[in-house]
């Protein structure tokens, strides 16, 4: 029989989008052992994970607790939650994960219309408000950051215009949410979608989501309850296997991905339903924890200031950024590539020689932009200090013309103003 | 802000049907640094594992490969992929699994037959059989251990006979992978589904599945590729978004469960689709490396010696065992609580007093057995003669009239005879 080798991953800097390194705190808490799903010391844990999201998602929402799935699971299970087949979508779209949510509404059955604008740019909200009164849908949904162009939409008018008009308003802040500003309650926003992976810094495997009673009152008029759970008798024959007619019209068609079993679960009741990930979840509450100790302002600012000194050291390289700046990603810098470069043997070479990854991006957009990613744990001094010394070097090596060191000490140089705004001036 | 303590989970013997606890092995690879999901290094663990899970699933199959969410997920990958609605599946029942079986394969729109035996049996497979030229399905859906009743399903007479009809057969095996024997191939099993959190000792968080040829076509009928990743232009009104009439007939409803997309992430192409659950990824395989150190042979007869020992000890103690013994799954003994005993009161004192967690059950055996999980890492000497020692003193302190000091000594007699058979004759 083969023999397989002891686990022993090389050291790495992840600089992607996603996922990025993580806290050593939170891969400690991951080792810790496993409780029983339904030991109150566990279900104590749980709840202080919803708390902690809550807080995350700045809301006073009843419901706020991780879907045991990756960010994409938590998508769908509020869509295929809250879209019912039939009802008509709106789903503004400026880059790779605007067509995923078109993707996932349109497999649940939403009769789904798009608005595009082109990528690099996100959307004045008044074409938004224009869109929504040309064709009164029952939902809105929209990414908040997206990655793959590294652009971030402004949410609170489109939010508060939805509110006055009774439209549900879904947000997919999977790259914002810890990173950057998200305001659920503020701005009318009535679900919204996190990651864990990316400005977390947790790894990849729940995706917390929040909801409002608007939405719940949705999710509730579609709830069907699990058979092996309804079932007083042993007989199939017995009246509580019947469905009421709204049942079968319009019940959620998923299991998994079901929020109101999922609530059901996550409230006191815990009515049985999928195994939670007892190690997944130590990590996340361990996550927020270490979030909030930092403080969710202070986590934004740090955020901001590591993404001056990386464009501070790309532009003094002569590099040049991808996309309109006044609705640049904080958490995602992307660069074009110069012409008669190959970009994968760039990413390649930097992976290979330095352990340092970054990302190429999707569709149109692959082959003509590297994306940097600044999240969580990997948004470090040292990270972005190394990254730039690194790309210059292999920038050099496959014969881009560059002023050779400038690129670190326009960072440095940043990171001393920060220090010392007056000695720097 | 309120101050989250310190993770400092108490230590715990988890002898329930799952999650049970983990091997320390399994713990440190969860706590290693995570690498990027299209990293080398990381693929390259991804293609191993695929192949260690088709060891474990003794089959020559293409496709072995976890589904990122708990084992309940890869049920419904499986069954959202393989039923098309208006399919004709019959689902033989025999406890609460086989009822969550129905409840997916109806929400995702089959048209489900069940036929059902009293808890406590399983089905002579001349039944299911015989329903099965009465029903014509196009799929056949059944659990192989069923850890509400703790009974196992004899399956190759029945796989048998679906491949002699071109009816596909799937099995939800979450319970017995890695404990009992499961010969995917032998036993002619299109679709397998199995557990990490029971007998691999892997936390709550993937599923593995495998599937064959037949269930490929199946799921490549249904295919339809993602937006994001089809479109080359940015123009909404590019024929790229028509879909054939085929797709629009009966494609995929689920985006995250599906196998068509899940096997091109896994494939050599790595067509992005989730982002990879990093580190339990590395425990899986860790898990799995485990498993085939010991041997898979070796570990079924592990999980048979617990269990006479465990058996020896409860029947010395004077407990009745529920079900019926010819089918009694060797992983999970379930327990009649005595009359006028309180099963939950023994359960929490059981965890609290002694840090030992055993279950109870679901619908109308709720209160009427206790279950004992003997899995994975938790099937171990110490655990059974420490568990049957701290369940006769939490009987006597109930009041139970037993004879005091012989379940250790019974168990301890079957421990002996296995090391040297002829001493202890």
């Amino acid at each position: 029989m083969t023999c397989y080798a002891d686990l022993a991953p090389s050291s790495r800097r992840i600089m992607t989008p996603g996922p990025v390194e993580v806290d050593p705190r939170v891969l400690r808490a991951l080792s810790y052992p496993i409780l029983g799903q339904f030991d109150p010391e566990f279900t104590a844990l749980m709840n202080e994970t919803m708390e902690m999201l809550r807080l995350l998602f700045r809301t006073g929402n009843k419901w706020a607790y991780p879907v045991d799935g990756t960010s994409r699971s938590g998508i769908e299970a509020v869509l295929t939650s809250l879209i019912e087949p039939g009802d008509r979508i709106l789903i503004p779209i400026y880059g790779r994960f605007g067509h995923l949510l078109q993707e996932i509404a349109e497999r649940v059955g939403g009769e789904v219309t798009t608005i595009e604008k082109p990528w690099g740019t996100v959307f004045d909200p008044e074409e938004v408000i224009a869109a929504i009164d040309r064709v009164k849908p029952e939902l809105v949904i929209m990414v908040h950051g997206e990655t793959s162009t590294g652009r971030i939409q402004p949410l609170e008018a489109i939010g508060r215009e939805c509110r006055r008009r009774d439209i549900l308003f879904v947000v997919d802040a999977v790259a914002t949410i810890g990173g950057v500003p998200v305001e659920t309650d503020e701005w009318c926003m009535d679900a919204v979608i996190g990651g864990t992976q990316k400005c977390l810094s947790v790894p990849s495997g729940m995706a917390p989501v929040t909801y409002n009673s608007r939405a719940e009152k949705k999710v509730l008029a579609r709830k069907r309850i699990e058979r092996g759970l309804r079932i007083p008798q042993v007989s199939p024959a017995s009246p509580d296997f019947m469905l009421s007619e709204a049942e079968q019209r319009s019940y959620i068609r998923s299991n998994y991905l079901d929020l109101s079993q999922l609530q059901d679960y996550w409230s006191p009741s815990r009515l049985n339903h999928h195994t939670e990930m007892t190690s997944m979840l130590y990590g996340l509450r361990e996550g927020l924890r270490i979030m909030l100790q930092e403080g969710l302002e202070a986590r934004f600012q740090r955020h901001r200031l590591h993404e001056r000194a990386l464009i501070a050291g790309l532009q003094a390289m002569g590099a040049s950024l991808y996309g309109d700046p006044s609705c640049k990603l904080p958490v995602v810098t992307c660069v074009n590539i110069p012409d008669g470069i190959d970009g994968e043997s760039v990413r390649g070479m930097l992976l290979e020689k330095f352990g340092i990854e970054i990302a190429s991006s999707f569709g149109l957009l692959k082959g003509r932009i590297w994306r940097i990613g600044t999240m969580g744990y990997s948004c470090r001094r040292d990270n972005i200090l190394q990254l730039l010394g690194a790309l210059e070097a292999v920038l050099l090596r496959h014969g881009v013309c560059l002023p050779a060191g400038e690129a670190v000490q326009a960072a440095l140089h940043v990171y001393d103003e920060e220090a010392s705004p007056q000695a720097a001036v």
